[in-house]
């Protein structure tokens, strides 16, 4: 997740790139008491490497369910139960960088250029994204059958690539296209949705996967026990209306990302996991008092 | 567990003292493969010592499942499933140490010393009997129903106190009878079983349970997820036929034991778990091909 004010600057004079990556994603929803039936399977995603060949998995703790995105190899772990709600689609996760020309290091870049740039020319293909914020990166999750559609709209301000076996391929429209022309082009409804803004402020973290063993109690205490009462304690603060329980954790190609507010993050060490250096914290923009369906807990 | 050469020795001027423990326990075993349904109150049971009022918690894996001893407030966590099965009765646990009258320390007694002088005589009263050996001690546990009849067959050999809230009480028997007699006194009818001694050998060890969250992701794998393919790894050689699936974790009264064989132990950090100081490897002794009910794993 990155948020520079000089972005804007910075991105006059470089070209970007938009890299499909190679991951065939699953969406799907678990209810809150629910979780309970799915300790085991995603444990196992979670902690045990060894054991899994998952390499894109992300639990999200949203005030009303759990969030899991995950590859075809983490969707075998999940056994099929009333509890879990499955998107029905493939969805592959794009990455935009920006790549100066004087300079061979690209750059990630931030949500207010991807809105920019990307959302909105696909919202007006009616082309759905689901973003996915992590502490390296913003992936922007698109359908596979949309993907001629994604590729025709944004390959005019972008240089398209396809991650394959860990190489980037040049792709161009007609090599998907297969016929398909643009969607109509109406223009959308603008909706007007009420905005919240809950009051706890969240931290977008890391941390080496060689030390996840070392914070596992905690951080399996707070996504799998965090609904049960404690018998030592106290209601915490976090349960006031103003607040909004929203609990983030990824592990994508071997990088760990967490979200969490500032609640949680007490109950951490705080030698092990690093936030970026200016150590922001950020606030949550809800979109609606109702969900708007999955990803609608969108920072900005 | 301890077992010396020279306890016969020690003991002639010692004597013994029966300590019935302050915990109410149930016997249960979950089915190998019904143990992912109960993943998530084991976990909490193991490693949310701030989640559970539970003082009294052992999970065995034995060949043909798994065997769960916990006090009550432990048994709440587990729901009613297909694949537990109850044993209805309450049991008691039992602690046998020996008392040197020349001194206040008291010291524990060996499953030797046990098996003769409490297992043997109770027996000849048709009391079952169920051992939970610990790296701390020995756990000599009886129906509660039974516990009259205990009393009755060991008072004579033992002086025996009931712990209330940390404190010894001295009990005798007609605090308990309540009129009941003495189980009839027939011989019982030797049965001769085969015996089997499993090729691995196992260490009984125990550590701080400060240190507990450090081996968290490896005490996992090894208890819900060893009979799962690991991704990177050929076949163990602890499938081999002539070894024994054993493996115990117990946490009671805030003391951690762990019994596992040397090919689980390699998975381990060397330098938290202790062993006692001779660091001796033990070998099982198997009675029967088929199992004799719960407990029936016992070490010699």
């Amino acid at each position: 997740m990155h948020m520079h004010t000089e972005e804007t600057a910075l991105l006059g004079t470089a070209s970007m790139d938009l890299h499909i990556l190679d991951h065939r994603l699953r969406v799907t929803s678990i209810c809150k008491n629910g979780l309970v039936n799915f300790t085991h399977p995603l444990i196992k995603l979670i902690f045990l490497r060894n054991r899994t060949r998952c390499k894109f998995f992300s639990l999200t703790e949203t005030p009303e369910n759990y969030t899991v995105v995950l590859d075809e190899e983490g969707f075998k772990e999940l056994q099929p139960s009333e509890h879990l709600k499955v998107e029905s689609s493939i969805w592959l996760p794009l990455n935009v960088v920006s790549n100066g020309n004087s300079s061979s290091s690209s750059q990630a870049v931030g949500v207010t250029k991807i809105a920019k740039s990307v959302i909105a020319p696909l919202a007006q293909q009616h082309v759905s994204v689901f973003m996915l914020s992590t502490y390296q990166t913003d992936f922007i999750l698109v359908r596979e059958k949309d993907l001629s559609v994604v590729i025709q709209t944004l390959e005019e301000e972008f240089n398209i690539y396809k991650e394959v076996g860990g190489e980037s391929v040049p792709m161009h429209c007609q090599e998907v296209s297969n016929g398909l022309q643009k969607n109509g082009k109406e223009a959308i409804q603008p909706t007007v949705h009420p905005v919240l803004i809950p009051q706890n402020q969240f931290c977008v973290m890391s941390l080496d996967p060689d030390t996840l063993p070392s914070i596992a109690t905690t951080l399996i205490d707070v996504l799998f026990y965090s609904n049960c009462p404690k018998e030592d304690a106290q209601s915490s603060p976090n349960q006031d209306l103003d607040c909004i329980k929203f609990f983030s954790f990824s592990l994508i190609d071997g990088y760990i990302s967490l979200v969490m507010d500032t609640e949680a993050q007490r109950q951490f060490p705080a030698d092990l996991l690093f936030t970026s250096s200016s150590g922001e914290l950020w606030r949550m923009v809800r979109i609606g008092g109702q969900p708007l369906g999955f990803g609608e807990a969108t920072f900005f």
